[in-house]
């Protein structure tokens, strides 16, 4: 199956903004397109100022370079345009990866400005790639992220993703559900992902079921007759009170008891959720149906959620849509591909840095990587420190973290233990990784936000969560700031 | 090309929400499968509170209905879920869409409450086309009605689509951008869909072609040299005035000045876009260079363009990203796909109904469609009628509107034309519609607006636009409710 695999089934090489193509030719007619540059992923703001974020869309990623070709169709379209050099189309109809890439595994708790993958390659090579590794993990880190958010308001209750018909397009469903089952999403509606991903499917029934038949109590009873084992019945058609739960617990009664079996749930998809929970518990109670589940599907987000449990509703589980699949009240995740450094011609790296008006868009330069600090007693993580990719953090010794601000804010760490997130996926463009399955990965994040402090968690005024740099990196990130805007 | 038809390309059948499969294979047993059920999608509400919306994603829609089939790894799938018929699956194997499809045109503006697609088919196939048709239409419709928007605020200077990285995955980019196309934007950044849809492609330079080599001067020099015609230079990585702008200014005069060529534009990606570009503007004529453009792109969007343009800002076009690609201020659309009535044995219509606690979710029941009013002498859109399907207005007779909720208020209309906006797609199963290019269609958009008042297109609190019922809809939605409702 590879409905969805950008290496084998769909080719997504021309999905890259037109000025990658013009740079890359630029330095491939400079004679510079063999130098190899550094280029870092990172993004500078967690979603709706939340405490941690969510990689993932790594597995997406190495498909696409992978399978990173262009075909004769592409090369015409291109030369159509008159804007490309015959050499350069000639290296692109031959194109193939050569270069490393480490990142972050899917499922890792993210942090602004870390760098979450890495491409080191011809810097011809590595300016191509920045369209498809931007769009598929700030996709894909964004709705984990949401997820994620939505399943802590759920406490406990599973939440299933209902939203592809909210989606940005096919993909938008798709990858989306991939990535709210990292976040914790229980199953899906989205067929697909299930035959696809391996991620399980769910659904109930539509209104139009109950539409359909002559009146709710047919609808229900045929329902029942067909899934006597899976019957969850819709109960908001007409009156969720008046008429559906009366109806549901009738089928109960005398559909399914003489089966014996029993009514799974009924669905609320519209109205006063806290209110029409509550009655609808009771009336099914009274009619001995405590087993029966209550499922609820409207407009659902992590705050509605908060909000209609704080307030007494009786819900077993949540179907989310719209909100979830498109991260709808922040519906951007801004991970960037900056520069940071390229080697000269001895192979010294040379750190370049962006300075900018803005100074929350100034970069970290040079090659790096990312240490997770953890209690040794708890296993809570302590904080993250970038570092240049050559330096060593020895555990057995204490270790002084610093602001990148606020330098006299400090601590200096001693029962600890660190943890490199960077893994190595590509070396000299071979695939040096092995994917984690969708479930590893889900159980991984699992893990991860078991070892966060709950102040990091929560939704409103979240700690921030310590993510300094070393001391090496800050004094070559501050030496070329001091340099560039002294030059001026 | 076929990299994004839904009918070559891809198979997105599998894409379905489950329960439009359990629901299928339920009608299937029951032995009401073949009854021929009428489905509308419709919207309630526009987004941001706009006072109109556009059509668009038709073409997708069909290409996918034309490939709509299930393979072998499909039926095995389903199989292995233990929850279908192996009659079913066997249908399933063999599906073919032998049902109508009438729909309004892509480009064409749309209002809340009318059938903006409906399907004429017997109630399992009709059941399973449910999400993408949703999916499709929700996704384009959004991103065409924000672009347009976005492109209004711009008051006639182009607006670029460069959204790709911070699209919801490939096909929320390409498609999106598709899209944004028909909204009224000029140019796309990702170059699959120049490739795939003919939509022209544009872009400048990022700062990795800035930070790659040793200073700015070089690094404008090199691109300038290899790019004469189409230099644009982006003028931000270190200091906007202090250094990119004379270093544009001095590339302009000692590069491309000798070689007869002009400096085309500047491009500025962050800072206060306002006095910044002012002040570049007023740099750059006092060097000669009235014709270098301004091209600016920092997290723009309808509301930011409008207030930096009142500021006096000095731009010439604007590159719009993550704002626009994920409608970023409202990312969905909320059409509904719902059941308005089904045949019985003697081929009769039986209107449908969906009452709902939320009384704006009350559905039009029947099988419908839309005549647009226009007046005669401005040729400007009066309002939408929704009438049932076998309904003919003469406009050669005053007719009268009435609002639906407030009845007594009226309207009778002499001096106008009508025209009917549903086009039939498919007719038992066959395609009769040529879906027009996609350039026909932005220009047909841009004629509408052209017939739409001022007053419905302003973005703060725009004049709602007529959308009435037929005294006949009229008649037969109350009497349905009133059925229902006494029945309690």
């Amino acid at each position: 199956m590879n409905k969805l695999n950008l290496k084998n089934g769909r080719n997504m090489s021309m999905l890259m903004d037109f000025y990658e193509l013009t740079m890359s030719n630029g330095y491939f007619l400079d004679g510079m397109g063999d130098t190899t540059a550094y280029f870092d992923m990172f993004f500078r703001k967690i979603p709706e100022d939340g405490g941690y974020a969510i990689m993932a869309g790594l597995e997406q990623v190495i498909e696409y370079i992978e399978g990173l070709k262009f075909d004769e169709d592409d090369i015409e379209y291109l030369r159509g345009l008159n804007t490309f050099d015959e050499r350069f189309l000639n290296y692109l109809q031959n194109f193939k990866f050569t270069g490393s890439v480490y990142a972050i595994p899917e499922g890792t708790l993210i942090f602004p400005g870390e760098p979450i993958l890495t491409v080191k390659a011809p810097v011809k090579e590595a300016q191509l790639l920045e369209t498809m590794i931007l769009l598929t993990i700030n996709h894909q880190s964004l709705i984990a992220t949401k997820t994620s958010r939505i399943v802590r308001a759920a406490d406990g209750r599973p939440v299933m993703e209902f939203g592809s018909r909210r989606a940005q397009g096919p993909d938008g469903a798709m990858f989306g559900a991939r990535a709210s089952y990292i976040g914790g999403a229980a199953a899906t509606a989205a067929t697909i992902v299930g035959e696809e991903f391996g991620m399980p499917v769910a659904g109930t029934m539509a209104h139009s079921w109950v539409q359909f038949y002559d009146d709710e109590y047919t609808a229900f009873k045929k329902y029942s007759e067909m899934y006597p084992d899976n019957s969850v019945l819709l109960v908001d058609t007409y009156s969720v009170l008046n008429s559906g739960v009366p109806n549901a617990i009738r089928v109960a009664k005398e559909v399914l008891e003489p089966m014996g079996k029993r009514l799974k749930g009924i669905r609320l998809d519209s109205g006063d959720i806290a209110y029409l929970t509550r009655k609808a518990r009771k009336m099914l109670d009274d009619a001995g149906l405590t087993d029966c589940k209550i499922v609820v599907s409207n407009s659902l987000d992590e705050h509605i959620i908060t909000s209609i449990l704080q307030q007494g509703a009786q819900i077993d589980s949540f179907g989310v849509g719209e909100r979830l699949i498109t991260s709808k009240s922040e519906p951007v995740f801004g991970g960037v591909y900056k520069l940071a450094a390229v080697e000269n011609d001895e192979g010294q790296i040379i750190p370049k840095i962006k300075i900018s008006e803005n100074v929350e868009k100034i970069t970290n330069p040079g090659f790096k990587k990312v240490y997770r600090f953890f209690d040794k007693d708890t296993h809570k993580a302590l904080g993250d420190v970038i570092t240049m990719a050559d330096e060593v953090i020895n555990d057995k010794e204490p270790y002084t973290i610093f602001d990148p601000v606020y330098t006299w804010k400090k601590k200096t760490l001693t029962n600890y233990y660190v943890m490199e997130l960077q893994q190595e996926i590509f070396r000299d463009g071979k695939l040096v990784y092995n994917s984690p399955t969708l479930e590893e990965t889900r159980n991984y994040t699992k893990l991860q936000l078991d070892n966060l402090w709950d102040e990091v968690k929560r939704f409103e005024n979240p700690h921030t969560y310590y993510i300094d740099l070393s001391k090496k990196l800050w004094n070559v990130k501050n030496e070329l700031i001091t340099k560039l805007k002294g030059e001026k």
